[in-house]
């Protein structure tokens, strides 16, 4: 994939985590500041933390307008619209999920463009994939997202493997879109349908 | 500003970010070591941050004596003198004040130092101002002040923004002290004055 | 110490503190995969934060399918064995024990490896030691083990300090075995024995 592909997927998917951070922050009851400080945290979080395990100094999200200005933007269309999307958890997730699926994939060809093999590559997308919405998660006393029964973190997984073989063996880009869409629908059907894993024993 | 000068400004910062997180720890009714651990995080998590994000390995606070002291002394004074303290909030809003202006002027110094332009080194102030605290509120499960409806973010970001405009162009130094000083005057009013920012609709 | 060696206690270490985090997560009541994140992380919480720290991009547990596995076969022993472990709290704290008190050794000893003086490697190795605890305890909205009255993190440094020490001056590998057990010894008697600290005055 293009350079340009790649930087306006992350473009797309930091606006995107970026309105589920707002939106949590509008749940919250924060004032419009907090709302762009957990958008901010949101979209660019799992960014910063990839970059960091590749030692890509400074992460790239501080030296780029656009990466600042798309985070913004996504908390000003949350801020002037809320009261249309209204405080409920549903388009959190939908956005979440959405995220999930473009980071998985962008963060895995990151890695591989660094040299990375195969396997680092997979973890690195996976962990820009989740790194956000742990961070905003963590910091909004939320239950972790990837702690939900639902199947969260194996969709992304299965993204990132998928990705990170794609770009190692030079297949052609639309399969990046298959990989992608395969995490997207796997996490929306998991979630839509109430899928649930089994849970250890003794558990209520 | 000179080496000197900047690590003079480190040491005070750590100290006083140690005392906010000293205190915290006495709020939440933590022993002596747990008072420690906690002064030493908000002391020195800002500037290890700052360090992982520019690749400054290891961070400068596991090399030197001078900042892990810096940051148990804080912790002594409280543990010592907590009688007189007290429990109460508005201390550890007024010692954070004064180390998150001080750290905003000193982290966009040494990001424009380690070659940064305006913008990263910005960040990297913001970072190193907010960092702390984040990481004492997170652990202590306070509501993280960055989210407060005081604005908090942005004098932060206003004083990093001046600091590395002036390192940049390298005027006088004492224009690092207006930075700061901006910083510090703008949060202290929003705090004394009960200053609050525009909510979204919908929100309580 | 061989690297072989090093690498068994690491592998051994991230068992154990995995066994823990997947623990916490029956306890929590979450599924199969929320089991498996949370010992992955707990697991390599603490090696990647060093990793991250002394600039080894990127992190050993990235690149190492056995890293993985230990972690991953530590939940798969708690989610079929979970029935007779229960949902106590003491088996947490005892693994969670023993797994400080191999990581503030292999924690220190990485960073002489690298280059890093006594101070820097000592406090490496205490990050190591306490990093996946924290991460668990963050995530799951516990109170931190390390600010927990029974102390935690002076073993670990104590631990630690002898590591560091022993790996510098080349002295036998045996005393790596002592500054281990010490740690375990220490924290061990600090659980069983409710061994507490001072508080500060006014605290209840």
């Amino acid at each position: 994939m293009t350079q340009a592909a790649i930087s306006t997927l992350e473009h797309v998917g930091i606006f995107i985590f970026a309105m589920s951070g707002a939106l949590v922050a509008v749940r919250l009851g924060l004032d419009v500041f907090g709302i762009a400080v957990l958008a901010l945290i949101t979209g660019l979080g799992g960014g910063v933390a990839r970059d960091v395990l590749i030692g890509d100094n400074p992460p790239v999200a501080f030296e780029s307008w656009g990466y600042l200005l798309s985070a913004l933007a996504a908390a000003a269309v949350v801020f002037t619209s809320s009261g249309r999307i209204g405080r409920r958890e549903r388009p959190i997730l939908v956005l979440d999920a959405i995220g999930l699926s473009l980071f998985c994939v962008t963060g895995a060809i990151i890695g591989v463009d660094a040299g990375l093999g195969v396997l680092p590559s997979s973890l690195l997308g996976l962990v820009t994939a989740v790194g956000g919405g742990i961070m905003r998660d963590v910091l909004s006393n939320r239950v972790p997202i990837i702690f939900e029964g639902d199947l969260y973190a194996v969709p992304a997984l299965v993204g990132s493997v998928g990705a990170a073989v794609v770009a190692t063996q030079e297949w052609p880009s639309f399969l990046f879109v298959v990989a992608s869409g395969t995490c997207l629908a796997w996490r929306l059907a998991a979630m839509f349908r109430g899928w649930s894993a089994p849970r250890a024993r003794g558990t209520i």
